[in-house]
């Protein structure tokens, strides 16, 4: 997406063919800054730092990781020894190892002579594979947009359509695009009024500062909430509808996503107001029957007792927000229930939330899974 | 309530009888100082600067400003501009009026050599009333807290009652025991088991500021949470009930309240979690029919954008947390229907939330009102 009128994605080869450049996103929102990875070394660093974030744009910098590593030294020796090193960076993201394990599966069989230029190809067709798949969920999405903006115009209501979202599921954290605000960019590029509620989401506050950075560079309208405010709005009819993204779906439906986005779910379903969930496949958990089943994963509290922002004179500070002694407890997601989920929109189509939506679009995946509907 | 083990009140005469002394709560969390108010300007800018804040303290303050200035002049005219000078530092807040209107017409008849004196006695007799409205909200909704532990033992569940919280309705925001807060000090103290999950309460953090310390300089078990956090706790059954303040409550028993608010309430409902609201009378609007017809403050948006801390070296900071052009929306206050409160605890008892509960507790307030019951 754009930059201030300059396409960007949020990884690209370097134009010497001998590296590939990222955005530096610790740096975001307070400065635009990018990075030039050369080396296995760089890429491992990258991620491990959260230089680069979002399951979608951990998989694509770890392929070009392995890339990076086979221009050194392409011996099987040391493709097993990127692989490790990669792989330890974030051992819990689940598209990390699925494309450590692509390339690596089309590297074992080449000569080493090749296998620079064969992953440098494969790391590109993955960036441009997650490209695909969120615009074709920014296809998708833009459906019911559209249909938000008709309905407005039958009822002679003003203004655009109003879309609340949590947390950032935008291009930042895939390699264009983005799944939540996919069908958003999509909307405003074809000239369809839309303005964006943008959640905070604390504790790590990846509203207020990436989906904020992300639609204000690229020109869309929006305003910074804080995450207590979204069901006020939806009880004045602020909002048209919802969209989030998820870490991870379950095979009934079950939707686990960044901490808050279940508050805002049940508050959507008190109010009418339509909960869409930007899904693509490889984020469906076939393995996991229900969302319960789902660990949540508890995080370091410093992330609850404190804040960072820029100060007003540019330094980049931390503070604490409690009192010495008062502990704090941080849960990093939650589990929005199929049945509070109007839709699911993924890069096939979209389907309602539950068993037999994901089924029916997925059919391959869900094939001699038991034959039994709870949705 | 006590810190550290010695009791204090948010406002309390000086032993010299010529002042008033308060805890100045723009320092907290960060650090416990008092001050000591000796002139009606004093005591309009404790008001005005927050140095007190929350609708009883503002009144309780208020009260103690017109005595300290009948120290200096007691003539009517002085009377009458002390009166203007402290209405004009928080316009809106109800209790202030009430409090000047109150002390006012009781020194008006006297002669002016008595209104020091008399001025000094009512204003200490308006901290006694409000805190024995606290304390008689506390001894009722402990019966609350004592049903869920009972319902707790009798199940066999192990650890303290959980209780949820929003926002500072604590004896801060009162001259001693607060709202929400005076059923788990009245639990605390009997030696029931309480935890408490205070949610930060963003955009101003009086639940990680506020909240925070007072539970934890009274000593009672408390984590903070981020807003976001408190549906998952529900769903996961970590949350026996919720306890909350109001700054407004209308005739049908809508409350409103701090925003973020009304997202607990309906998560409460989803996941079968009383939801009970400490309600000193004072607060009951009765010219308002229902919640929709409160109007809702905007805030300046700065509170949105930035967070105010204090830095591993101590020093108080203020950062920004969104990009620039971003800009951002801040609404005070949520409603939370009725229909979502499970019951209503005031210094009378408690009742339904809805117009019937609240008439039958105040009768001589609900007469006169049309005839009709929606709640």
């Amino acid at each position: 997406m754009n930059v201030d009128g300059v396409p960007y994605r949020t990884i690209w080869p370097a134009a010497d063919g001998r590296a590939v450049e990222i955005i530096d996103q610790t740096r975001l929102p307070h400065a635009f800054v990018t990075a030039r990875l050369e080396t296995l070394a760089d890429a491992a660093r990258a991620i491990r730092d959260m230089q680069v974030r979002g399951a979608p744009l951990i998989g694509a910098t770890a392929a070009w990781g392995l890339a990076l590593a086979m221009q050194a030294d392409a011996s099987d020796a040391a493709l097993a020894a990127a692989y490790e090193t990669l792989f330890a960076t974030r051992p819990t993201a689940v598209n990390l190892r699925w494309a450590l394990d692509d390339v690596r599966a089309r590297l074992l069989p080449l000569d080493a002579g090749l296998r620079a230029d064969a992953a440098r190809a494969r790391a590109a067709a993955i960036c441009d594979e997650d490209a695909a798949i969120c615009e074709a969920i920014g296809e998708h999405g833009l459906e019911f947009l559209q249909a938000a903006w008709d309905v407005k115009q039958a009822r002679k209501q003003d203004g655009p359509v109003n879309i609340l979202t949590h947390c950032n599921a935008g291009w930042l954290a895939t390699v264009d695009w983005g799944t939540a605000l996919a069908p958003i960019y999509k909307a405003h590029d074809a000239g369809l009024p839309v303005h964006v509620w943008v959640d905070e989401t604390r504790p790590r506050n990846q509203g207020a500062g990436l989906t904020a950075w992300e639609l204000g560079r690229h020109g869309v309208p929006h305003h910074v909430i804080v995450d207590n405010a979204g069901g006020h709005l939806m009880r004045r009819g602020l909002v048209d509808l919802c969209i989030t993204g998820t870490d991870r779906t379950t095979a009934n439906g079950d939707v686990c996503n960044k901490i808050g986005t279940y508050l805002k779910a049940s508050a959507a379903r008190d109010n009418f107001v339509p909960f869409y969930v930007a899904l693509p496949s490889p984020t469906i958990d076939w393995t996991l029957e229900k969302g319960e089943d789902i660990p949540i994963e508890e995080r370091d509290p410093a992330e609850v007792t404190t804040v960072t922002g820029r100060t007003a004179d540019g330094r980049i500070e931390t503070v604490t927000v409690t009192p010495e002694g008062s502990p704090a407890v941080n849960y990093g997601f939650d589990v929005t229930p199929y049945w509070l989920v109007t839709a699911l929109i993924t890069e096939r189509g979209v389907c309602a939330a539950g068993r037999d939506g994901l089924a029916r679009l997925f059919p391959e995946r869900a094939a001699g899974r038991p034959d039994e509907s709870t949705g």
